[in-house]
């Protein structure tokens, strides 16, 4: 246990004892308004709108999810019966939820369209559209054709995602807390490294972008949330790579870049980045910290709800090309967009190079960057939902050049 | 920091410098033989097949890869040409790769198109079958179809996926040293946990499941595996739940089934379930245990090349029906098959009730169990790779009722 992280301190209560009520109105609106017959929803546990949908963490094979304006059946695994009771039948609308683990020997595509067919027995059934989203397993939209039913893609669930109702809000305040802790882990150990030369040591061996990365994913999984792959940390030319998960020493001087993006225990993830460097002489390092700096607050004025996305975007840029850095290239300057919603999935909408306007509800990372592959990378990230008056920051992390232990 | 775990406990060397090569030769193979134009793959980073034949960690959107008998192109987004030529380009086969970032504002699926087209051209192309998994996504399909391609399903890919390759295994091994890690700190916090009338206390709070949970997670992480949300942990009824990942206080005399499927860094899986019980006082727990235990002695004895696969889940089966047990109900008993392959996924061909005869570089766990939904449940997993004399186990750990401070 290093400085600067206490060893009986108190963990994030991310335990709820149940995962944020589905609301499937908006599902059972669009079938309603398209005079369609239901919706069918066809995936795996790592399907992000079945996770929203159903709340129901589910196998590692296809299972289903039906809707009409009535009802909501979750077609399981029978040796998922009692996660999917416990996980799927708290409703937030006035459907009729129902498990089903009937026809177990028959693929996810053909059991939706039997739970469809009684669904819809009895009713005028003359069209015979389905909804669905655009992915589908094509197997599933096979079977669906199979049975009668005619496959038509709907965006409904992207945009349903789109707004957090306060039950996922919740979620994401938590993970995004652990998400701070982590990083709390990271800059403790940056702060505690020792120069050697050009390189650090930590602990006694060299310190490297995978030691960090242990450190920071230990500390997570400490408060119940998982590190999902997807913990990025480089350092110097690794850290103008933008998704580096490898290995690499951290030497003195140059930009330590750390992207953290776990998941919690209901599927929300956190998404939150920091730019350190240890015994700075000054330089680009310097420099782009500054500008980014300054971008990423000046994004942040930008946001509030009614405000088109993409001038979000065109303001950190317009502040990086005043200090000096390029917004027009693949690979050095401001290289990418300067944030994205997060929900169940790490980036979902609004994209803020969209020409929508901000809702509240939104959740969005802001995140302006500047790279050099030659040198390295700097990036600022905050995570936050938009409002009325502007944006609620999820969880607060200090922005600083020079690591500290924290306090 | 518990007794039984040292601080300063060296890690497992689960950072390799790379990913194990893929091998597309036997996709190759596929579209040759079919005669078809090629083979092509659609999916996200979650998408377990993609992973399998690229390597790439991937973005969390659509990209694609493209086979031909002589070539193999990842289409992937610009931001991730950097990880994708790391990730991609180290090959154990014939076939060129390449990586492309053009046509970034087309969906995945006509990117593969364009890259087909490319890869065909004054070739006979007489034949425009295009192989695909069956459950590539429906939009994908057809695109493709829309580019003049004839999307036919192929299990080339869960083929080939069955038998390990030696990079694939050494994967696999050190997976699997870090889950026992990970239930080493379990055994620990169990054998440390203070009886304190019914329940039981550690470190002065009542222990939960969670708690455990959290132990086991962290640990495994300071390995640099992530627990992927499978860490499966039910006490007294909930051990009788398969996949309780929920809070649950855990009780002296009752089952604790702890079932760790964590994920390593290149994707590849562990699978590891131990069960124990503090201050037993004998009765269904000690019997479910020793019926277990035999069962899982006598399936193991089983495995070997050129066995019928579903032999060894029958072993298991009349070993717990001799001890008494339930072998045909859903609820009550042995309600489950003994065993599936792991690989990139968890659950994977081939499945341990089918009609196949095992073979050699099959990796498959054996996992008898009994459960009981007004008292508890006992399993006991080993994950195994089979042999042609027999099998090697992946990693070992002790089988024992009542936990134990780690040696």
């Amino acid at each position: 246990m290093s400085p600067g992280v206490a060893p009986g301190a108190p963990t994030v209560d991310t335990a709820l004892p149940a995962p944020p009520p589905t609301d499937l109105s908006a599902i059972a609106a669009a079938v309603e308004s398209r005079g369609a017959a239901g919706f069918v929803a066809v995936g795996d546990r790592f399907d992000d709108d079945l996770r929203y949908l159903s709340r129901f963490g589910g196998p590692d094979r296809a299972y289903a999810i039906t809707v009409t304006p009535e009802h909501a059946v979750l077609t399981a695994p029978t040796l998922f019966a009692e996660q999917a009771a416990r996980e799927f039948l708290g409703g937030d609308d006035d459907l009729v939820r129902e498990v089903r683990t009937d026809h177990q020997s028959e693929p996810a595509g053909v059991r939706a369209a039997l739970a469809l067919d009684e669904l819809t027995d009895g009713a005028d059934a003359a069209d015979r559209t389905v909804l669905t989203p655009a992915s589908i397993p094509h197997d599933a939209a096979l079977y669906l054709r199979g049975a009668g039913y005619e496959p038509e893609s709907t965006t409904a669930v992207a945009d349903a995602r789109e707004r957090k109702s306060e039950a996922e809000l919740a979620c994401l305040r938590r993970v995004q807390t652990v998400t701070s802790r982590g990083m709390a882990r990271a800059e403790a150990v940056l702060a505690a490294a020792e120069p050697d030369g050009d390189t650090l040591r930590w602990e006694g061996e060299p310190l490297t972008t995978e030691r960090v990365r242990r450190a920071v994913d230990a500390e997570m999984a400490r408060h119940g949330v998982r590190s999902a792959g997807n913990t990025v940390i480089g350092a110097g030319q690794t850290a103008a790579d933008l998704h580096y998960t490898g290995v690499d020493d951290i030497a003195s001087g140059e930009t330590v870049l750390l992207d953290i993006s776990p998941r919690g225990p209901h599927g929300y993830y956190g998404d939150l980045t920091r730019t350190f460097v240890v015994e700075s002489e000054g330089g680009w390092e310097r420099r782009a910290y500054v500008a980014v700096q300054d971008a990423h607050e000046m994004a942040l004025d930008r946001v509030e709800a009614g405000v088109t996305a993409g001038t979000v975007h065109e303001e950190a840029a317009a502040e990086l090309a005043a200090h000096g850095f390029r917004v027009d290239s693949s690979e050095v300057g401001f290289v990418h967009g300067v944030g994205h919603g997060v929900g169940v999935s790490l980036h979902e909408s609004p994209s803020l190079t969209s020409d929508d306007p901000l809702e509240a509800g939104h959740v969005v990372t802001i995140e302006p960057g500047v790279y050099d592959p030659e040198t390295g990378g700097v990036r600022i990230e905050d995570l936050v939902a938009v409002t009325e008056a502007g944006y609620e920051r999820l969880a607060s992390y200090p922005i600083r050049f020079t690591p500290q232990q924290a306090p």
